[in-house]
């Protein structure tokens, strides 16, 4: 039987090609108009664009996410009668790269010596090194095991919180969620990659946030209802040795009138720090397929109640 | 017999106090007053401080150097009858926080999304990640290792270049320093990690650094003599996309008017890619003053004729 792909991204062109590369068995890679989605029983998408068709998928059994949050197609009203599978282990070593990136531009000091680049002069500083500082993570799934063990390697102490407080490797330690007040008053830095469910919904309240050191880094890396952006960009204001590093929000374009573009203690990236390469997302799909065609079980379901 | 010890660094009165807690047996840390150089019979220094000072220390047997770097007394006309220690292996994490710090910021294009945020500007772009990136390493000891294995960590591709090529962990491949001019053209990083010896003399010059790719960037963390200065200078002029991060310079302070200064594609920093920890060197001290004291044979002896 002839499985009958639809293409729901913005790469489209760029996913046909490496999809037909593949040569794959008994699969169909459908065009780009409109009828394609009431006769595919695989869509392989972004979850906000395959959100308003949803119901439109008269044959739809799996969806491949090309990203890994699918919050956009969990909701408790959309439709859970389909296979959902997402992408992770890609990802992990990208957002090290990013969180590691201003990490370190930020306690070895990049700005001061760009000014002083720039006036020519020579004043070597004292500085802190990552060694014994402390990381914590919230959350502690595969992206959030990459980054611990990168911070191991930078000789920091890297504490892990998520819904159960279940042991996974690279942590020194890994407590629930629950606990996340205890643990703030004690971070160096201290990072989200949670997805966005509703046990997440703005857990870094105003009096969490009240609660970081005043030298502390905070990373917003998972999804931006984690986080009241309006409390902390009153809370840096006040707090000029504390850093806010973002790169998701629940409105995103992030308006162009929000106070926290302006915060020089806040660095705002337009959700780039760990984007989907599209050879590496393909790999994903092309690995299922072939478990899809033999009746396996798919790699990285998704569990519609979890949304994760 | 009470061993005596004279401290010539610019942080003696922090040594001082770090050593007094140790509490060491047989051991009188002399005052600051000229006449304890005659005395002492350790030295604890700053190469550039003791250099001058050297053929007074009629009672002089062991100086620990409290860098890694110690071209300043090695030279060939300067004294080698005494055991000379320097500071190994506490580096190597300071060394990849900057190298990666920097790296990580030039490929995630910090500058960029600086740019866009002062201008409320949300333009996700297409990024190089580190992964298959292809690092090339001059030097392979202690230091070059933890680069290498913080480099294979973020999966990139690790060539080490030394002396005698032999084989080390964390390199995918070790070559002769000889053989420098085949692999320059394959790089998108390149640092230098030598020591300042006759051999590494202007092995980065003018015609090495034209086999650099358009867009590869050169680290020097090692010693400036290495690297011809004022080629690089101009063939950054030439090459906008090559970049360089440059941290050690044949004249330190930079003399302000050297045209690296304002090269867009540079970055100097004032040596500070792994300054000395005094907690750190005083445990290197200690150690190798039990040694001392037993008559063993010291951690990290220096060889005078190879000047490292």
């Amino acid at each position: 039987m002839a499985h009958k792909l639809l293409l729901l991204t913005q790469e489209n062109d760029k996913y046909r090609k490496l999809l037909t590369d593949y040569n794959l068995p008994d699969l169909i890679i459908l065009g780009d108009d409109p009828s394609s989605i009431c006769e595919a029983n695989i869509w392989f998408a972004e979850p906000q664009l395959a959100a308003p068709l949803l119901n439109l998928g008269s044959e739809l059994q799996w969806l491949q996410s090309t990203f890994a949050g699918v919050d956009k197609i969990t909701g408790s009203r959309q439709r859970r009668d389909y296979s959902l599978t997402n992408i992770k282990g890609i990802f992990g070593p990208l957002m090290s790269e990013y969180l590691f990136g201003y990490l370190l531009a930020h306690q070895r000091e990049h700005a001061k010596y760009k000014q002083q680049q720039l006036q020519q002069h020579w004043a070597p500083g004292s500085y802190r090194t990552l060694q014994g500082q402390q990381l914590l993570l919230l959350g502690t799934g595969s992206i959030a095991q990459h980054i611990a063990q990168t911070a191991k390697h930078f000789g920091m102490k890297v504490t892990g919180l998520s819904k159960t407080g279940t042991v996974k490797p690279y942590f020194d330690h890994v407590d629930t969620i629950e606990h996340l007040a205890e643990h703030l008053p004690n971070v160096d830095a201290v990072a989200s990659i949670l997805p966005n469910t509703l046990d997440t919904e703005n857990i870094l309240n105003k009096s969490m946030l009240a609660l970081l050191p005043a030298e502390s880094v905070l990373f917003n890396l998972g999804r931006g209802n984690v986080l009241d952006l309006d409390a902390l960009a009153s809370q840096l204001q006040i707090q000029p040795l504390q850093h806010a590093v973002l790169d998701v929000f629940n409105q995103e374009p992030l308006p162009s009138e929000h106070a926290i573009w302006q915060c020089p203690n806040a660095i705002i990236t337009p959700h780039i720090a760990a984007p989907s390469f599209p050879e590496q997302v393909v790999e994903v799909f092309v690995e299922n397929f072939h478990l899809w065609r033999q009746q396996q079980p798919l790699n990285h379901q998704v569990d519609f109640i979890k949304g994760y």
